[in-house]
């Protein structure tokens, strides 16, 4: 049976401490060359603002990134997922992070990108769009973000 | 603990049973014009060869994957996964999938497009290149599929 649908601040609740607890998040980038999409899972750190994901410089999502800063995540299972527009804010070298952050990151990630011997960068993404949803029934109200700031609880 | 990596076998076997009962699929798609990335969660039916989804012809997905055929699709958590890379093999409206391919898709979805007035269009999905991998030791060897055939047992 389904639930009856959450309000928003539930729903922004819920999202909220999806972020600071779920690791992966599917991350979606094209190449805009060729406009081929990508995906693939990431593990990402949530600081309040900004999800910071990293991969090897060489892989398709460092390339996309680099070239198109527009990507989308998905969160969650596919029945109580959050979904994110963001865009790339700063690309960093693992040795380029500030130490905090980098420890941070690999505190909740468990993946530590500055240890290893190839190239990898941090992306920080700021969500633009944000929705969450669990069943039909959430359709309405899925909107939770717009233009990078949260909608007010009146929605 | 993580547990020792899975054989060729033994991953595309799990992979079909994942493709078989598992109902919904991260749809990675790009608007070739913009390069823009979309991903939202479909509902798929696998017969075997293609993966089946449909959305309205009105959404970025739609749009997209008429404009652009290669599409990624992620399935499964993100730490047991099948990575898909494919094409759009068909499009067709919802009123004019054959009989039998729609009740099937109804049947595995409890998702009818054929009864919405809003109009939907089915997708079928052929799977090009296909990976499938749980945790860092199963990297190596993910490769299950290459331009479309099943690697042989030998990898």
């Amino acid at each position: 049976m389904t639930s009856p649908p959450r309000t928003f601040r539930q729903r922004r609740q819920d999202t909220l401490h999806r972020l600071e607890h779920d690791v992966d998040a599917w991350v979606a980038t094209a190449d805009p060359a060729t406009g081929i999409p990508y995906l693939v899972p990431l593990s990402f750190l949530w600081d309040g603002e900004v999800l910071l994901v990293s991969t090897a410089a060489a892989t398709p999502t460092s390339r996309n990134l680099r070239a198109n800063p527009r990507t989308r995540l998905g969160i969650g299972p596919t029945r109580d997922l959050v979904l994110i527009e963001a865009t790339v804010e700063t690309v960093l070298a693992a040795a380029d992070i500030p130490q905090e952050r980098g420890d941070a990151f690999a505190a909740k990630t468990g993946f530590d990108p500055r240890r290893l011997s190839a190239a990898y960068l941090y992306f920080g993404l700021r969500p633009q769009r944000l929705q969450a949803w669990r069943e039909v029934n959430e359709i309405d109200g899925r909107d939770l973000m717009h233009n990078g700031g949260w909608l007010d609880d009146t929605h």
